[in-house]
C-alpha cells in the first residue's frame, strides 16, 4: 500500500477509509496521539512513545482498549504493509463512540487510529529560520491531546512567512515551545538550557534524548525557563521533535541569531544520527 | 427518522453514517460549531447562530463552503426529516479534508456536519447546584471551536459530583464561564453583572438576550468581570446557554448561594419563556 489508515481493526488507504460519525473526536477533539518515524520498517523508540501515550490518556481519563504490548504489535504489523521502508508513523486514541454529549460513561473504551505514510528524517545540517508569537494555548501542554487548533494556526503562520517553526512565549517573555517542536538554547557559557517539563510544554522524547546526549558529551544542562531576550542573544537556538530530533536556528523574526557554538551543534547532530536513530538503522 | 447525521450532503442515522478518515477534525479538533433548539420544527434564533458561526470560522481562518442562506436552508430542510418536532440542532464546519498535516492549503473548503436528535428545553424553574474549578482553557474562548477537551473534563466533573455545571475562574479569582454555559450574578444592589465579551468567554446568544431582557425590565446591567467572592455573596447566581437560556443556582461547592432576588429571577424566566423562545412557539 502507498499509505494506510487503521481504525479499530479496519484498514484502508487514507483516501478510502471511513470512520463512524459518532466518534467523540469529531465534536471535542477528544483524544491523545503520538508520532514518530520508521526506518527500514522499524519504528523509532516505539516503547517510549507508547509509554507517553498511556500517560497522556490517563491524564485526560481515556481508557485505552489495547495493552501496551498489543498496541506495539499492531503498529509493528501495520508498518510492514506499506511499500515504503521509511515512514511517518502516527497513531491516536479517541475517547470512544457516542451520540454527541459532553459527558461520557466511565467505562467507555477508546478507539485506536493509525496513519502511515512515506516519511524520512529531514536534513539536520541545514539551518532553519523561525518566527515568534504569544502562546495562547491551554494549560495542559504537557498532554499530547488532539486539541491542536492553536498549533495549526502557529504552523500556518510559519508556512506563510516561509520559515520552519513558530516559537511561542507566555506573558512575561518566557519561551515555551513551538507549534510542533520543543526549543532549547546553548548559552554563551556553553550550557544547554531548556524549559522544565511543567504544564506549559510537551515532555518531548527527542528533548529527553538531547539531554542524554549533553550528559554523554559533557555539556552542562539547565532545565529552567528562558526568556525571548535570552534566546535572541544565545550562542545557539535549537529545536527538537521526534521527526526532526535536532535543528539549529540562524534567524528569528528576521534577525540573525546563533552561530556562537557551531562545534557543539555539530556534536549534538552527530550524536542524534549515531545514537537517537541507531535503533532504526 | 429518529435522529439524523449529515456530512456534506450525505444523510444517515447517527449510528450508520460514516465520514472520511482524512477530515482534519480527526487530528486537530479543527472546526467551529453551533447548537440550539428547534421547537415545532422551527430552529430558535437561527440567523444569530449562523452569524456567530461565520464569525468563529473567520477568526480561525476556516472557509465555509455554503453561504449563510444556503446553510439556513439546509438546516431548515433537515429538521423536517425527524419524527420529533422538538430537537437539539447541532452543526459544525471543519476546515477540510487532507492527509494529516498541520498546515493547509489557503483555498481549502470546509465540511458541513449536522447532528439532529430529540431535545427539549429544560425546566427553568428548578434551581441548580454547581461546583467550581480553575479555568485552564486556551485564550480563544470567544471562538466556538471544537477544541473542547477541557470543557469535556469540566462537564464530567459536574456529572460526577451530581451537579449541573462547573463554574470556572482564572488566576486571581475572576469568574469566566462554565463548561457549556455563561454565568452571571445579580448583585445585592439589583445589578445584573456579567463578564465582558473578551477572549475569556463565549459571547453567548442567550447571554445577549438576557441583557436585552434586563433593559426591557429596567434591571441595570454591568458588563465587568466579577470574582468568586462576589459570586458567593451575590443575591443570585444565574447560568445561560442556548439550550437552557436561564437557570438559577442555589448551591456552589456545597455552600448555599443566591435566593436574594427571587422576583427578579422569576421575571427573567418569564421573559425568556415569552420572548427568547417566542419564535419557536
Amino acid at each position: 500500500m502507498k499509505d494506510l489508515g487503521y481504525y479499530n481493526g479496519k484498514i484502508g488507504t487514507l483516501d478510502e477509509l471511513t470512520v463512524p460519525f459518532n466518534d467523540r473526536v469529531h465534536f471535542f477533539g477528544d483524544g491523545v496521539y503520538e508520532a514518530t518515524l520508521a526506518r527500514n520498517y522499524k519504528i523509532n523508540l516505539l516503547d517510549e512513545h507508547i509509554d507517553r501515550m498511556f500517560r497522556s490518556a490517563a491524564m485526560v481519563d481515556i481508557n485505552i482498549r489495547e495493552t501496551k504490548e498489543e498496541m506495539a504489535a499492531i503498529l509493528c504489523d501495520l508498518v510492514k504493509k506499506l511499500d515504503c521502508p521509511d515512514q511517518m508513523v502516527y497513531w491516536q486514541v479517541t475517547r470512544g463512540t457516542q451520540v454527541r454529549n459532553h459527558t461520557y460513561p466511565e467505562d467507555m473504551k477508546g478507539n485506536l487510529w493509525v496513519v502511515l505514510k512515506p516519511g524520512k528524517i529531514k536534513d539536520l545540517r541545514t539551518p532553519i529560520a523561525t518566527v515568534t508569537a504569544p502562546d495562547t494555548r491551554f494549560l495542559h501542554c504537557n498532554i499530547k491531546t488532539l486539541n491542536l487548533l492553536p498549533a495549526v494556526l502557529y504552523a500556518q503562520k510559519a508556512e506563510r512567512e516561509g520559515v520552519y517553526e513558530t516559537i511561542l512565549y507566555r506573558e512575561g517573555g518566557r519561551v515555551t515551545e513551538c507549534s510542533h517542536s520543543n526549543v532549547h538554547i546553548i548559552t554563551k557559557d556553553g550550557v544547554f538550557k531548556t524549559a522544565p517539563t511543567d504544564n506549559l510544554i510537551l515532555p518531548g522524547i527527542a528533548r529527553a534524548h538531547l539531554i542524554k546526549a549533553c550528559h554523554a558529551l559533557g555539556i552542562e544542562v539547565d532545565e529552567t525557563p528562558f526568556t525571548l531576550d535570552e534566546m535572541m542573544s544565545a550562542a545557539e537556538v535549537l529545536t527538537s521533535s521526534s521527526t526532526a530530533p535536532i535543528r539549529y536556528c540562524n534567524m528569528i523574526d528576521g534577525k540573525v541569531v546563533g552561530g556562537g557554538a557551531p562545534e557543539t551543534v555539530q556534536k549534538l547532530i552527530d550524536w542524534v544520527e549515531n545514537e537517537f536513530l541507531e535503533a532504526t538503522k
